[in-house]
């Protein structure tokens, strides 16, 4: 939200919804153009005929920017630093908790159900959503995740991961299948956490050894 | 496709391409209206303005009727019996693997991919889809897989492995993140089927103990 709403308008000023409006609108077209990395919170400004700094203003960060035109309800690099905040043994199970919390929420849950909906409805949105989890998610979950472990491994136990967490949330939100829609967290929570510590922590097998080789 | 292409045009006549979309269409419009279970052939014939023997003719079922309606690229029961064919211990491996084989494959995978992405976008083919699948795929896995136990758990089972290969299919193929998106199928069912094994056959919590119970 702006924090200073004029009462006259008198054109593209600061503080004005009209501007940050304004920003979004440039921010949207410059993403789908270039992607997450390609954009620079410069290049929005000037496509919006604004001053950088007031870009940094609404949005913190180019990060912030893009959560707000892609009209994303949370901030999942936050979310993944509070996940690890206990050490990795303990990263399951909160990451679980965490998920379900956000889903389950009645103001976070109904947005991000949109939000997903939107972001898998079109190849350019899900490129743009790809390139930023990778680039965010990704990418801090692997740093607190394996410390000098192989980073293609991190990523892909990162990604087994979210397949089931945003799963989850298909069947749970999205499709709302029962009894997964309707059961408590925490029973959902006690049946899914084995799968995220296994992910997460547990063997996998390496896929050039896998390749040709199936489980018994 | 029409068996019998006429080339004459000569209104609505059996065999006719025009009939077969004509029919589609009635079908789309009693689904959306009435969901799958409220929609009868015999409904669907008279929207078209065909005899009911033609649906039948052209769509063998209502679950082929609402498959071609809904453009769903594979037939979901028919893998269900596939998956349970060699036995219930053999149904988790089958299983991941099928569903990888069909999502890979060069024609049945971007039509599953286009089906997905049209399925979750908006809240009626959802919720559609939720009624097909909770008519269709829940009920026969549930079948095949445990006699005399509580349906609610057995429903519970598929609907948590149904989170997992949608999500797998999400990350994989419409969010296309690596490494997920490009290893081999093997070394991908290998990672994903002991998940598969532990929701279709291993110890879960029971709903009502693991509220307020979360694991250690």
């Amino acid at each position: 939200m702006p924090i200073d709403e004029a009462p006259r308008r008198v054109g593209r000023r600061p503080g004005q919804p009209e501007t940050r409006a304004e920003i979004l609108r440039a921010a949207r077209a410059l993403f789908a153009e270039r992607g997450f990395a390609g954009t620079s919170i410069r290049s929005v400004a000037t496509g919006a005929g604004v001053d950088p700094a007031l870009v940094h203003h609404y949005f913190g960060s180019k990060e912030g920017l893009f959560r707000a035109a892609m009209e994303m309800p949370i901030q999942p690099e936050e979310l993944v630093k509070e996940i690890f905040a206990a050490g990795v043994e303990q990263a399951p199970e909160r990451l679980v908790r965490t998920f379900l919390r956000v889903w389950d929420d009645p103001e976070t849950g109904p947005a991000m159900v949109s939000f997903l909906r939107t972001a898998l409805a079109r190849q350019e949105s899900t490129s743009l959503l790809r390139e930023f989890l990778t680039a965010t998610v990704v990418r801090t979950a692997a740093s607190r995740l394996l410390g000098g472990v192989d980073p293609a491994e991190a990523a892909l136990r990162i990604e087994l991961v979210a397949s089931q967490m945003i799963g989850l949330a298909v069947g749970r939100r999205v499709l709302a299948v029962e009894p997964l829609a309707s059961m408590p967290a925490d029973a959902l929570a006690a049946a899914v956490t084995p799968t995220i510590t296994r992910y997460l922590l547990g063997e996998l097998p390496a896929p050039h050894q896998a390749a040709g080789n199936p489980p018994a």
